[in-house]
């Protein structure tokens, strides 16, 4: 990829993040719920007008699909398409004043080409250029690791995962699980081999954009939860893990022993 | 409390924590699951061992109770007592390289005089002195707010909360769910406010001494799951919550409507 257009990205999500931090700060003297979901609606809004008066001055032909509104005029993936979440995990930043990330994947007709999920709390940013491998912080990432089932750490929503009999038998058959409330973050951490597999029932192009290219880019596979290709362009179930992983617990839901 | 016993604990706290680090980055050369238990072990051991040689150096009349063997000589609180977890959430430390803490709560005659959990890759050190309030990183932190139940972020561990129809039932009623795998992070996060509750069904004394001085210097509450006070000398589930969010998950545990 043109290294000018990495560079613009990272240099977006540095003053988005800036912009974020001191918002939050102000948000800990807000003391309601309400003011605090007004807060992350404002953060998120201004985060995306930013990125697409950033795209129309920098890059004019490139098109921004975000989740504040500007997904609605975006119904391919032809050309330069930047997906972006301003801030992936909401209830978290609401709630916990941590936790969420911005996600970012940039698409060249269809085919990812930069991935980036930040979290802004704790400064750990993850990117990966589509060919060259997924860095934490500027350090190469190795690939995920082969790991055996009952060897694993696997995360999802645990209020999915209850009311479904074969989840709740994969959940005896691991070494654990967690769960941190944030897409992106989730599928970072399959990148970079903290947990070994995430999976949800319902998510956006946003969640997952950034995300699904750090998890390929660490030798991870991503898919859909019926083993299908992300579109990018609908709402759609998704399964990130490592290979072997992948495969048991593909193997589980289909009800052959693992 | 006299103020030297305090920065004495933060400085042993903060001699451990570089230690951590430093075999933390050579753990990343270390590639089995094996080798890296290995590495966990010799880490806590090597940490509880130090505090042992400060405390007999220091405060000579002091007990340490730890995870790695001195907790086989105490059998009662009286004096000063140190219970310490080198590590807690070695799963952690194993698997992400993150998301564990050294957790520290000292007693005197079985009153909790001081709580530190310190986040070593986060660099977020939670602290109470009782009386005191808590605090993170040196800034106070608020009382635990007044939630409702479906309003909450509760926290605990999944593979155990699937099994029980009562808790399934209570994930449905809640805003969502976290799991963190390190009981000393996870009380830590009750008392700063970023969830609700954690529930645990059974966890030694080093696990929850430090967190749970947090809790209760942030207006939580502590106990047990039968609402009996910790007696941090054996093994016990626990149940860590702001009030409201207390009374509303007994009521429901307890079959009453809340």
């Amino acid at each position: 990829m043109d290294e000018s257009l990495r560079q613009a990205a990272l240099q977006y999500i540095s003053e988005a993040a800036a912009y974020i931090r001191t918002e939050m700060k102000k948000g800990y003297d807000v003391d309601t719920k309400a003011n605090k979901d007004d807060l992350v609606t404002t953060v998120d809004k201004n985060v995306e007008t930013m990125f697409q008066e950033k795209l129309a001055q920098d890059f004019p032909e490139h098109r921004l699909m975000g989740e504040e509104g500007s997904f609605e005029n975006i119904h391919d993936l032809d050309g330069t398409v930047w997906i972006l979440d301003p801030i992936d995990g909401t209830v978290n930043f609401v709630h916990m004043g941590t936790g969420f990330a911005v996600s970012l994947g940039i698409f060249q007709d269809g085919e990812p080409v930069f991935g980036v999920v930040y979290d802004v709390m704790n400064d750990e940013l993850f990117t990966a250029v589509a060919g060259e491998g997924a860095y934490l912080n500027g350090h190469a990432l190795p690939n995920v690791p082969d790991r055996t089932l009952s060897g694993s750490l696997i995360s999802f929503n645990t209020g999915w995962v209850i009311h479904n009999e074969k989840y709740r038998e994969l959940v005896d058959k691991v070494r654990g699980t967690r769960s941190y409330g944030s897409a992106a973050l989730e599928l970072a951490y399959v990148a970079a081999g903290r947990i070994d597999a995430y999976l949800s029932l319902r998510l956006a192009p946003w969640d997952v954009a950034g995300g699904s290219i750090l998890v390929q880019e660490a030798r991870g596979l991503v898919t859909n939860l019926n083993g299908e290709k992300l579109d990018f362009l609908h709402k759609d179930s998704l399964f990130a893990a490592a290979p072997t992983v992948y495969r048991d617990i593909t193997n589980h839901l289909n009800g052959h022993s693992s």
